[in-house]
């Protein structure tokens, strides 16, 4: 395929001078245009109280390659749609949405969306999350002396977990918070700022979604003094402490529960959704032993969410959490002709704000499905990437006659092409308002899915897909394990423990590999809040820049040997690139430039700048 | 291009078991897929209270061409998203979405969309409707005995109305509802078969979309005893009437507005809002003379659109209207960051179901802005189509030349391709339940627009835009006089006087074009209610075919000579095509069958039937 630059605009600072307006400000947004394509002018178009508003945008800049133009985009509603409409010399024009140029009428779907609503935090966007199972990370010198609960069967250290069933969830193997903060160092000395601990509440498994309450941390982990002190230790080393809440139900023996069973007069009744008391209630799946919450009750809004006496707000702080990831998001307060989803979101929302003066982070977990509808950016700050990440890049990579299942639909994994993954990486990020796709959580595996080594295979591609985890937009989240080349076909079977007693150097070229991709990201702003652009799409290769004002990356990746991509010469500009990081070779032709490699291969490249309008 | 079948699924009653399932109930869904293509296998994939859920497929019928299969959907929430899962051998899937199949990863936003709400009546699905704007449409023996208001200008019939400027507003000829009601055999030997008005009730102008009062119809029009006349002589004929409700504003000259002015303390202050009482109010797009309702307000719900005493229940009934187009509905309710517009369709849809015993029609105005977002079944049944079919229709059959302004936005209308048309069509009737794509008014020119015989000029074009319009999926909307060759650059302009002086058997290409193809419509149940396949598309040429379990029907399009469309087997069938209307030959050849015209035309070719399974 040609690579052909296009105009261009997305919702980074290169483009728009201000990221958090005030309702009804104007905010001057950019698009650059290439002197190479037929347009000869740009108008704005925006909603305003749903309604169409065309106003001209100028032009601000010539250089030898493209066209600046700016324009003036009100804010008239909290979540303000808008898109370009690029003109030709006849008076015919195309539209430039988020989607890229579309050269027809089309719906607002794909419109740009700027929104008054901060985004997540800093520290969140710009880092990276290392998760932890807690039962499987790491023993602290007294995990020794606790005694397995009735549910617990104890299991050796090591011993390969069950790949499914109920008993997996039983296997206790008394990995505790404090080994979590014993091993503090080596996730900060791998790249990693932000620890992301799965439930911590005493709960009837060991992966404790079936909490008994959220007043305690479990016993088997240390208790709150336990967490008390990771935290501290965390933010001792500047790093941050996310834990995982379940909204959407609790477990059968939660203390709410039992006195909602014991007592239809009881305010803990209507938290849950009964079809007749006692008996028969709605639950996870039809799961009998994780009653579902009901969102419409206000006093349950109070007890968990909303405010500072709420269970969320409690947990946050200097002395804890730093934020939240919220389980099954997608199901929360959602059942039948019922949809409370929103309003739990906003009140998190609140709470985590009010919580942390602004700071917290609110990550939801959208596994099967499209998160896009509830991420407009006033309730989750960003949900777990699977349908916008994971999915594209796996199914890029994969080992082409795999026979993990994909999905949990009993399919295996197959490979797409990279026009395939390109195209649902883009229609992911332009779906949402860019502060969004800024702060999602790209993950390459976690708890609930194999293991990505075991996914992929081939140390080679494990490279290229790391090296897109760390350069795409989005916050790498790193499964606990994957840097020491941990295997699971399931994600039950991938909640392997971390085997602290190999022998120093163990796993050289992951370790490196994650140590490496994400100081490099860490390194450079352009990773972490730059513009997106794509440069360049194969079957076998793909090519996108990052960008700020200050510094052009360009990155590359193919998936098999004997690729050339072409790399429009407008993106290269005038000067020589600079490697960066890996491999393939960057070379000027006779009609722009191209990117070979014989192998498999990640590269990021560094570009001369072009002239760029400040602000 | 080529034309190749693809696997379709749409949601006519070809593919789904119950149009208006129960909530909880399962619906079968049918897919049939090529035996040329490389599936080998189907899953249906629907979600559930927010949650992914996979079911398997069975193939229930094996036909020379292709296979069918069906599935079992559950009617899980009100609005329940499905897609298919169309397998390979080596256990690699793409997705059928309503966009088609997509070769990768995808976000919800064009999957299929069953819901439990009724659509609109079939009356309107099945109609045909006829816009009038009373005070050009035609004078009644008594118009001439009525005195001007202050506001007007007494203009002659026939002189050609101001193209611009509030004096275009104040150009009184006179017309009125006997005048309507003395002509409805013509509009019924049209084709026609609902008559909706523009405002008739008391207004300070002469579009009447500044109402001083919803109590009584104008007396210029000949008050409320001239609607129940017309309403009953339509009814007699078996036509139905709509009227025209403003929901956002109304006059500046309103009872309502008046006593609010006069009094803060009155019911009426709270149904405006104000920025300072009484200088400083919300007005629509800045226009003081039209004061903003405030949606907020349980009074005026109660006392416009809530409930049988509601003014919107009221004008309903046997001897009233039969249901209501709402003005700017995108608006209604919409104000910086409040939004109350799905409480008023809401509200809007109960009362019009309950006054009508579920017969009524709830028809809403999005002339720029796209409607998708509000309309999911539970609100507005359905819109006027500007965005999914005006405009993309307009953009590929308009004078390329033409100095016409488009979209009021200081731009010419200048001609897309065959491709960007179909595309649009096809996302606007993806993005919307079916029951409401079939509902949608498509408009080719209305009070508001310049006329399409102005903006397409060519007779034979017009005959393939009505052609399209009675033919496409949606409820053809024409604006009284496009019949008689009515001219208007603009939507002022546009509002010309009905010539009926003009001889006996004036227009008669004009006539006869609206005649046959409404009649063609009205006769075939397979352009009313069948699904929906595009069959091959070119820029210049288009083709789709029109199913129900009786009867196929190719419909063919081409806005130039020399065109030469193939069609695949698959669609014809075996036997021999019969032509049902039109221009061009449809011939087998080598490898399937071609379609050509040497001039721009539009043809209608009955298919020979193919085996499909019944119910």
């Amino acid at each position: 395929m040609a690579s052909v630059a296009a105009p261009h605009h997305d919702g980074s600072r290169m483009y728009v001078s201000d990221p958090v307006p005030r309702l009804g400000q104007d905010v001057r947004v950019r698009v650059r245009v290439p002197r190479s394509s037929e347009y000869v002018g740009v108008r704005l178009r925006s909603t305003e109280d749903a309604e169409s508003r065309i106003v001209p945008a100028r032009r601000i800049l010539s250089t030898r390659w493209e066209n600046w133009y700016e324009a003036d985009l009100r804010m008239a509603n909290p979540l303000t749609l808008y898109r370009f409409m690029l003109l030709r010399q006849d008076g015919s024009f195309d539209w430039l949405t988020a989607a890229g140029v579309v050269d027809r009428e089309t719906g607002d779907s794909m419109d740009f969306r700027a929104t008054v609503f901060p985004g997540a935090p800093q520290w969140e966007s710009a880092g990276a999350v290392y998760q932890i199972f807690p039962d499987r990370f790491a023993r602290s010198a007294v995990a020794g002396e606790r005694r397995a609960p009735a549910w617990a069967i104890p299991t050796p250290w090591g011993t390969p977990p069950l790949a499914r069933g109920v008993d997996s969830g039983r296997q206790w193997y008394g990995g505790d918070l404090k080994g979590v903060e014993d091993h503090l160092d080596h996730i900060r000395d791998c790249g990693f700022s932000v620890v992301y601990l799965t439930p911590f509440f005493t709960a009837g498994s060991v992966h404790r979604y079936d909490a008994s309450t959220f007043e305690h941390v479990d016993p088997l982990l240390g208790g709150d003094e336990a967490l008390v002190s990771l935290a501290r230790a965390c933010h001792e080393r500047g790093m941050r402490l996310m834990g995982d809440l379940t909204l959407n139900h609790t477990g059968i023996g939660h203390d709410w529960f039992r006195r909602a069973l014991g007592d239809s007069d009881s305010p803990e009744h209507g938290f849950y959704m009964w079809r007749r008391w006692p008996d028969d209630y709605v639950s996870w799946r039809g799961v009998r032993s994780l009653p579902k919450l009901d969102w419409r009750s206000d006093a349950l809004l109070d007890r968990l969410v909303r405010g500072p006496g709420s269970i969320a707000a409690r947990w946050l702080g200097p002395d804890g959490l730093d934020g939240w990831r919220i389980d099954v998001a997608n199901q929360v307060g959602r059942y039948v002709d019922i949809d409370a989803n929103h309003r739990v979101a906003m009140a998190m929302r609140s709470t985590v704000d009010d919580a942390t003066d602004g700071k917290g982070a609110l990550v939801a977990e959208y596994m099967h499905q499209d998160p896009v509808g509830d991420l407009q950016g006033d309730g989750w700050q960003a949900s777990m990437n699977y349908g916008g990440f994971s999915r594209p890049v796996w199914t890029w990579l994969c080992d082409p006659d795999s026979d993990i299942d994909y999905m949990e639909a009993d399919m295996p994994f197959r490979r797409r092409s990279g026009l395939s993954m390109a195209a649902s990486l883009q229609e992911a990020v332009a779906r949402v308002p860019w502060k969004v796709a800024m702060a999602q959580w790209n993950i390459l595996g976690s708890h609930d899915t194999a293991r990505v080594r075991t996914i992929i295979g081939d140390d080679r591609l494990l490279d290229v897909a790391v090296g897109i985890l760390a350069t795409y937009p989005g916050v790498p989240m790193v499964f606990a394990g994957d840097e020491r080349d941990a295997e699971g076909v399931t994600g039950e079977g991938a909640r392997v423990c971390m085997d602290w007693s190999a022998p120093v150097g163990s796993h050289p070229r992951a370790m490196a590999r994650y140590r490496d991709l994400l100081g490099l990201r860490r390194d450079h702003p352009a990773l972490t809040s730059g513009g997106m652009r794509w440069v360049a799409v194969s079957d076998d290769a793909v090519a996108f820049l990052r960008e700020t004002h200050d510094e052009r990356l360009l990155v590359v990746a193919a998936r098999s040997g004997g690729v050339s991509l072409p790399i429009d010469a407008v993106f290269v500009g005038e000067g020589e690139p600079r490697r960066l990081y890996g491999g393939g070779e960057l070379r000027p032709g006779d009609d722009g430039w191209s990117w070979t490699s014989d192998a498999p291969a990640f590269g990021v490249w560094s570009l001369p700048p072009v002239p760029t309008p400040g602000w």
